[in-house]
């Protein structure tokens, strides 16, 4: 018999209570003993819930209690969870949390108490929601130097995308849509400014190469500014356009960027559409790989906090390797890395175009008075300068090809 | 400083060494120490390679070397290899392998001696090449009841089947090309009569339910009677025809077949193309989740036994559960597993058509002369009684939707 406490029962935190409790035999079969929630932290009251005899209002309750041994944290922000998430570690427990915020700004010092306690510090719900990629990162592409990492890992946005493509309609159409449907927050800055995809790829990023990546000093762009031109464009030349994350190493230098950007049919994640994820990674020795699923949803989530579950039972006194250290990596600066990109201008002649870009490949314009092209490689100083010369500029995507 | 020895040095064999060569610094930073080969095991000589001083003859080395601690099994087959890895594993050490023959038919038993040993059998690359799919199994979907995984096995036959849609080119003429390019072998029975992907999927639903599937029980139909005008019918309903492996549960019972189907677009396995595999789980809590990647080829394979190597090192006093009992897995007999059916005829009037099969949905025909059309649900038993009543039936294929 294993003993669990759950801080914070809102969606993912109800879900995980549902996973533990649905699924209970197979659960118990794969850890080879009975999984048990003993309590649920949270302020509010849940009359006539299951839980309603379960809930405490005291972290300290938890934390005290040597009965418990796993903690799963679903509160999310990093304010008090990691006050609560660190004493737990520092009194023995194992820890599992879907918390993206708190995992990225504090990962490393939480895995290092762990490591110390010889308990775990788990987070495979931090990113890809449902999808197994922070486990099939730390304990499964470990022989191969990974070269880049390109993620779809916001689901609201590729909702919100998708449809844009799907249905013609506008980027504040749809986003109210979303809203409404309640895939989209009231306040949907986190998602469609790219901040929530930011946190993950600084993750990501963080365990392909073993250093802190601070989410501060990777470029973020978000989707706002995509227009339904935009994605007739991208048809035109085969592509769609999607809010990636990526990370990579070129010449042994990492550097990290969330951005729209146009992506061609045959590239693993064209096909990743509506609320899925997709996580694309290249390794030296196993070329491509993806990872598809649910990004978010409450079940789907809470599955991969329940999974981090068995895992911490089954190792609850034996510290399962990440390797994460808290140096800090440095990134490459945003104007220095290299990037290939569409363009969009007004009145503006093809002559005058490559007199500023070069050699430049033409795209059919589809909307009068404009000229539209795509560029060879170049760093993003070097466009921007380019760019900024363009005196009736109307847009600009990179390309992920 | 951990000392492994490799048996066997062909394709995958030699690709092993030269991951643990190349990523050296790599493992050695997610490993905590310094992995090498001390012994490959091999009948053959390789003058002038940079194995040559390693070579040994006699598996009794490697068995009697208490300095060795994992062993690699990449020969193939189930002789010798069984009693190679069964020796190795009962004095103690740990035995990583892409060896789908031996995993299929003694798994458990492997497993159990590595239980009792305290040691891990590890088999990542038997199954989806460099995909990580075992370890996703075993350690991430852990809190799910698994309903489906549906799988893209085999990148020969993939490969074929591919060519033969996009060129239009009959079935022998793209084998033909698969062996000269090397995709497919000279006897190419294990590929294309679905022999390759039927071990494949005894081993995923094995680990799936935690008992042994045996290989034997399990349905399995190759593509060798595909034709290119299948191909065209499948595209005029919006589909692919895929060699699929599939393992089931419906109502408790466990079902697992592997034959060719039509897959419609949309599904997550659609555009697994070319020699990539594609592996789609469908989990109780998680929903669709896809892994994809190369499933063959000297370094992906290679890259998912060094993985093993890792977490072999990692593990090697510790044995990480593997859930998967020798006990039989009760296959549900083929002829009672429900499926639906895309059927073409001759000569056979619709009427005829829908008095032997009842309600049915008309393809156009493409052929003269033919009839086509595609079934509702019914069991494989109620589907061959209705089938055999069609006096002049070309062929059949399930449908995956």
């Amino acid at each position: 018999m294993c003993k669990v406490a759950v801080m914070g029962y809102g969606t993912i935190g109800s879900g995980v209570v549902e996973v533990l409790t649905t699924n209970k035999a197979v659960i118990a079969e794969r850890t080879g003993e009975e999984v048990e929630v003993k309590y649920v932290l949270d302020l509010r009251d849940f009359p006539g819930s299951p839980v309603e005899k379960l809930l405490v209002k005291d972290y300290k309750v938890i934390v005290d209690d040597p009965e418990v041994e796993v903690v799963v944290e679903t509160m999310g922000g990093v304010k008090p969870a990691y006050q609560f998430v660190k004493e737990c570690l520092e009194n023995g427990k194992n820890v599992c949390t879907s918390n993206k915020e708190l995992v990225a700004a504090h990962g490393p010092e939480l895995l290092q108490i762990a490591r110390d306690k010889n308990v775990n510090f788990l987070f495979e719900a931090s990113v890809g929601g449902g999808i197994p990629i922070i486990r099939p990162l730390t304990q499964c592409l470990t022989a191969d130097v990974i070269e880049e990492i390109t993620g779809i890992l916001n689901g609201t946005t590729n909702f919100i995308l998708t449809k844009m493509r799907d249905e013609g309609a506008d980027f504040e159409t749809v986003l109210k849509e979303a809203q409404e449907l309640g895939y989209a927050e009231r306040n949907p800055e986190a998602d469609v400014e790219g901040y929530d995809a930011c946190r993950k790829i600084a993750i990501l990023t963080s365990l392909a190469y073993g250093k802190q990546v601070d989410y501060n000093d990777i470029y973020t762009e978000g989707i706002t500014k995509i227009t339904v031109e935009d994605f007739k464009y991208a048809d035109s030349i085969g592509a769609t356009i999607k809010l990636v994350g990526t990370g990579k190493m070129t010449d042994g230098k990492i550097s990290a960027m969330v951005t729209p950007v146009m992506i061609k049919a045959g590239h693993p994640l064209y096909t990743v559409d509506d609320v899925f994820n997709g996580i694309y990674v290249r390794g030296n020795m196993l070329g491509d790989s993806l990872f598809y699923g649910k990004g978010a949803g409450k079940l789907p989530t809470a599955s991969a906090v329940a999974a981090d579950v068995v895992e911490a039972v089954r190792n609850r006194h034996n510290n399962v390797p990440i390797i994460w250290s808290s140096d800090k990596q440095h990134v490459t600066d945003y104007k220095d890395v290299v990037n290939s990109f569409f363009v969009r201008a007004k009145d503006t002649s093809f002559d005058e175009i490559t007199k500023i870009f070069g050699e430049v490949t033409k795209v059919d314009s589809l909307v009068d008075g404009e000229t539209a092209f795509t560029t060879g490689k170049m760093t993003e100083g070097e466009f921007e300068d380019k760019y900024a010369k363009l005196a009736n500029a109307v847009t600009r995507i990179r390309l992920a090809f």
